[in-house]
């Protein structure tokens, strides 16, 4: 049975109701974990999933956070020194991620017990368990008008990728490397492959690719 | 073992490479068919998986498109009518929704064999096999300086979802809906609930919800 909201109704829902709802609308999402270590040398961790490709050449990566109405560490300390870290996130540590977003009076990583790591010279920290990690600098910030949503432009400075899913044409295997994709406010999944699929043409047939 | 790319390293490379890695960075995506109709009446369908959650009072979406320098006819379409519907891809038609993208003459629905319906008075075709459709109606277009990549902000009109996967708390199952997720350029897959976890607080417990 097809169940049906106007916008009336979403708005007349319950305020958790509305989010839950809302939030589970756009499907899967990028679930991330973000490093960033403030000017005090005091580290952070924390869970995001509205994570999307802005473009290849240059690099760049765009994050969304919050209206920052609040303290947020994280966005914060992007703001102040300018770098951040990307860390996809695996069964083997996924409920330590989910519990990074605790309001934790010093560090994330102290506080989940997940273990922080350093790379080349750059400035914020990586998660150690993490089979792919994205050093990152921030370009641009967006505040958007209708709602105070920010949005985070980031130039791509390197990548470290267990080579397990990395493959010879440059894509990654997301099933390989075992990442974790999140749904609505708390629930974790992980990817099935379906298929790869050829280039699409009009009158010609698709091919899987794998 | 772990492979490294730096900056320029990931410039250097091809550039078919360097877009299947970069596309593959954020994660699992949130794919859906964008259905669309233009003043002439002739409709569009096409798929997109840079789309997320802006804010659910009052519910909006944003959705990233590549930047403005070709013919594209569901942007067009979105600019010139402001109407669009997201509809959720299932294992069923997901090689037709990848069909889609092919470079057909007229109607997408007619090229790929996808059939359109319309639900209420709204404007914009939906995909008839999606088991989530949004009704959603343009608020804001920004474009982005650093590359010419387009956002658009919609407002959420109408939201029409199988029971299946709507639970008590407004949350969706998008493992019983079978919403496909997709990564990189080509590549689709179904999800598999690991948990729903409990509100994180610092020294609590985490409680699996599912």
């Amino acid at each position: 049975m097809i169940v049906h909201f106007s916008k009336k109704e979403i708005l007349q829902k319950e305020s958790s109701y509305r989010r839950d709802l809302i939030n589970s609308l756009a499907g899967y999402k990028s679930l991330n974990l973000i490093g960033t270590k403030n000017e005090h040398g005091v580290t952070n961790v924390s869970p995001f999933s509205q994570i999307f490709h802005i473009g290849a050449t240059p690099p760049l990566v765009g994050i969304l956070f919050r209206p920052h109405t609040v303290e947020r560490h994280t966005f914060e300390n992007i703001l102040n020194t300018g770098f951040f870290t990307l860390n996809h996130v695996t069964p083997a540590f996924y409920k330590e991620a989910h519990q990074t977003a605790a309001r934790y009076e010093g560090s994330e990583f102290e506080g989940t017990g997940l273990e922080e790591e350093y790379l080349g010279d750059f400035h914020a920290p990586f998660v150690k368990l993490s089979p792919l990690k994205v050093a990152c600098r921030l370009a641009e910030r967006i505040t958007l008008q209708i709602n105070g949503t920010e949005l985070i432009i980031a130039e791509i400075q390197d990548i470290y990728v267990d080579d397990k899913g990395l493959r010879k044409d440059g894509s990654l295997d997301l099933n390989a490397l075992e990442t974790v994709t999140n749904t609505g406010l708390d629930e974790y999944h992980i990817g099935q492959r379906l298929a790869r699929l050829s280039y699409p043409k009009p009158g010609k047939h698709l091919e899987e690719l794998l």
